[in-house]
């Protein structure tokens, strides 16, 4: 099943495979950026392969490998461990990968591939103790129930972490989204949730957890979701968001080009900023290039995106918005978007095009 | 603000803002063809402008115009009148425009905008007759609260019904979809649903109606969707959804191509077969183009799909497959998209490449 040609980088216009990833997969509208916890179906959806059908009273999650007592859980089995709800911010690592050029053939994400949900379920660390890691577990994979065919192999998607990130506190086997069981499209009956990583390694349509004695070497681990500067080099690994930021586009659109339009008179900007990597310090507005600090929103949680907002006395004309983030470890949003050949790992500053009338 | 110049019909590759567009409007992955009714955040979504902001507390729906009783009805009034749960198929009238050339501006839907869901609301008729619609009354607007730019016209979302199709008894206002509020992406508090008729006729974000002694003029009533064989024509209004259907796609994906591969078995095909204007009496599945009929489910109410499948002794090789849907009034689906400028109304056959192993 391996005789998919490599694909070249794209120059130019969208091919109709970006656009049928596009249409399948859901990015979230930016004036939803006014939710600290995004709508369900609001929220940002990645797809590499079909969803799965997954029944919840047949369903179970394997644990094995390298563990004292292999277990077989149901979802009433992990319900009735301990339950931990956590208000966590992911983003896809590809997200803003359509402004760059050449492209990488892949979902053509131009901003929208990010949302904030709560998530409840059982620390995977009470799990992972339940099944007792042995001291030779040398890396911990997730298998998700959706399979197809990505870099000419087939596969099913799985993921890996290493025992120290695995058995923090705060990651999470979730079966509810906002209250509600997982949606079909966000991991029915149960995901890996990984706070402050890009969304690849929240595994969705969990299905089997395995210790092994050795660095997991599966497509979506050891190829996929690692920044390259040219293509074939090994790369590293995509791991914490880097600081972004966005805002809500102020007026009102045009349909089709989303230009904004509103009236000259003092708006309320305002929107979201997160980093994997360290708590929102600053973030900035800019009107056509003229950096100011917006106002901090009250922290909500070590994981979740953080509001800001910033007064502007629109006059009338063509004007340029932008917000710019940095996190308490001093990373800062870049102007231009840092180069990478599959697309990961974007985030320049936003550029929002408004006409004031 | 009429500003932004006409612009030309796009030839070969995908523009960044028809990306914009399928990234932030949701499409049905088609997987989701297995359920009788589509998972509210998978239900598909067009949104032309941005999603209204709306407090259900504040929140009124506004009868005027020429009524013998003006009204101000609150969601607790409309929730007190009779309710009706009916199961609608909604489908874009752009559905299948990304597979024209040249292509209009607009969202480059491919196949996947149609989805099945179950709404509850109260009749359209009962509201109506409770403000007692003037004789004189001609035509009945429907004002959304998405405002924005279109045909470089600001103006609300706003659509009409002459009076006796306003005045059927299977037209709702409905607060429910799937037995949970509205979604804020699905109109809430309050959106019509029409059944039987292409999706811009069920307006969201519902804030007033208005009968009126003449013809709707609205930008999205007189000027968009009506179907054109050439740019300026005056054209004929979408009204009804044509004959349609989808397939499943078999197998596992590729993740950038969608290819599907699978193995060499008896395999079920299955899919969903809809029409505006009359019952599906038949649906057919071709495996290169050697047409068969498959079996019906049985129907499932007068306004949404009906489930169809089909088994397929899958041979190694390259095969196409592709359905096909008659109704009762005769109408059969093209097997080639029927030219229309602006990309409405695009029932060609789907085809469906796979390799079998």
């Amino acid at each position: 099943m391996s005789r998919i040609p490599r694909r070249p980088p794209i120059v130019g216009r969208y091919t109709l495979e970006e656009v049928a990833l596009a249409a399948r997969n859901s990015g979230m509208p930016l004036e939803a950026l006014r939710h600290d916890v995004t709508p369900a179906g609001l929220h940002y959806s990645l797809i590499h392969f079909d969803i799965p059908h997954l029944e919840a009273q047949s369903w179970r999650l394997a644990l094995g490998g390298l563990v004292e007592r292999p277990l077989s859980l149901s979802l009433e089995n992990l319900r009735g461990m301990r339950t931990r709800t956590l208000r966590v911010t992911l983003e896809c690592a590809g997200n803003g990968r359509a402004q760059l050029s050449p492209r990488y053939p892949s979902i053509p994400w131009v901003e929208e591939g990010v949302s904030t949900a709560e998530w409840s379920g059982v620390p995977l660390r009470d799990v992972l103790g339940a099944a007792g890691l042995r001291p030779e577990a040398k890396d911990i994979v997730f298998h998700g129930a959706d399979r197809g065919i990505e870099r000419n192999v087939e596969h099913s998607f799985s993921r890996s972490l290493v025992p120290q990130d695995a058995l923090r506190e705060d990651l999470l086997l979730a079966w509810a989204m906002n209250g509600q069981p997982l949606p079909p499209q966000h991991g029915f009956p149960l995901r890996l949730v990984v706070p402050c990583w890009y969304g690849m390694a929240s595994v969705k349509w969990l299905e089997r957890i395995e210790a092994i004695d050795r660095p997991f070497d599966g497509v979506q681990q050891a190829h996929s979701y690692h920044f390259r500067k040219v293509a074939g080099e090994r790369g590293v690994p995509c791991r914490l968001m880097r600081v972004n930021s966005l805002l809500a586009p102020p007026g009102v659109p045009d349909f089709y080009t989303r230009q904004r339009m509103l009236n000259a008179e003092r708006v309320e900007i305002f929107g979201r900023a997160w980093s994997g990597e360290a708590p929102i310090a600053r973030v900035e507005l800019a009107v056509n290039g003229a950096w100011r600090d917006a106002e901090l929103d009250a922290p909500a949680g070590g994981y979740a995106w953080r509001g800001w907002r910033a007064a502007w006395d629109a006059a009338p004309g063509e004007h340029e918005l932008s917000c710019r983030a940095t996190d308490a470890a001093g990373n800062v949003q870049p102007l231009e978007p840092p180069w990478d050949v599959t697309g990961f790992g974007n985030n320049a500053v936003q550029r929002v095009a408004v006409r004031v009338v």
